[in-house]
């Protein structure tokens, strides 16, 4: 069922149960989370979840699909686009302000679900992947910006960089969600932010 | 039941209960893992399995311990100790060379498992959380080497290092296990070289 057909209030039930149906799957894991724990966090009836969603692959799907918008969101919302120390200095003191509201619970949602699901689940794993390479792809495209302005070294190379920062936000991420402490993500992102730094011309 | 009451036979049958929860567990997640599956992949009867671990939080905790050894010693095999740019592009290769063998499924052990367990088992998450100040702990103890050699700028700050490089790993290495490539684990470690040796001296 394509979102477009939904009226208003199909579509507001449709996202409560995909905003539940995130919540617990982040928190708990997608095996720990059971059709039956979806329906009591949304409040909705077998048969109302049912109408949306034929089964769990469906509810990943669009919990995937869920968090992946979110997630290029934050990277949108007032930061402008990534495309000066400065902005990326604010992006990160963004991230960092999120995980320490959360008191480092949860991780990175896309990083959790692709952690859980790349082994188990092929169809999530390449949902995944795609979502990753649209994040890394605003990173690299206002890398690539600041390399045409001239603010990044002529032989700086955007596509590798914007790699190693999207994997020290993940692996901040992991490392502050065990820990449950923010410095982690501050520190792995900070030292991208330096080595950028020392590119910039 | 500690492992040194534990005769030679005894330890081996244990050791193997060990790896196959190992396997089974980072593969397929904690929670999808049932006792069930561990005594036939490691084939012992439940009784045997439960003489060595009343229940699955002992599993759990057994291949954290046995997960951790292995990453650690990984860490000290041939490498020397990671005090040097060769040394640690060294480890970098084996690392990559690990993963490809692996067609880069499965990711980073510990990092599956504290992704896996942060939530749902707190002691779990405890145990993972000191696993990673281990191994942090390597590399740092290698970075202040470098710094007292004056290998490494006087200012550099190797606690912060050793964090930047740790995530880089764990980043690398899920991005790696979503994406089924090995290039960016090695993106991920080369970039943070690149910045140790922009402050190598």
């Amino acid at each position: 069922m394509t979102t477009q057909r939904l009226t208003r209030k199909g579509q507001a039930t449709r996202d409560r149960i995909v905003t539940a149906a995130a919540r617990l799957m982040i928190e708990q894991g997608v095996a720990r989370t059971t059709i039956e724990d979806i329906q009591a966090a949304a409040g909705v009836s077998p048969s109302q979840l049912y109408h949306y969603f034929p089964g769990k692959d469906a509810l990943v799907s669009a919990v995937i699909e869920q968090q992946t918008a979110q997630v290029l969101e934050i990277q949108h919302s007032g930061l402008g686009s990534l495309d000066t120390i400065d902005s990326l200095t604010n992006w990160r003191d963004l991230m960092v302000g999120i995980l320490t509201g959360m008191q480092c619970a949860g991780g990175c949602p896309l990083g959790s679900l692709a952690s859980d699901l790349s082994e188990s689940d092929p169809v999530a794993r390449v949902q995944l992947a795609g979502a990753f390479e649209q994040w890394e792809g605003l990173i690299r495209d206002g890398l690539v910006r600041m390399r045409e302005r001239g603010e990044l070294a002529a032989d700086a190379d955007p596509a590798d960089l914007a790699v190693a920062m999207l994997a020290a936000v993940q692996g901040g991420l992991l490392l502050s969600q065990v820990r449950r402490d923010p410095a982690p993500l501050r520190i792995a992102v900070d030292t991208m932010i330096d080595h950028l730094h020392a590119l910039t011309r």
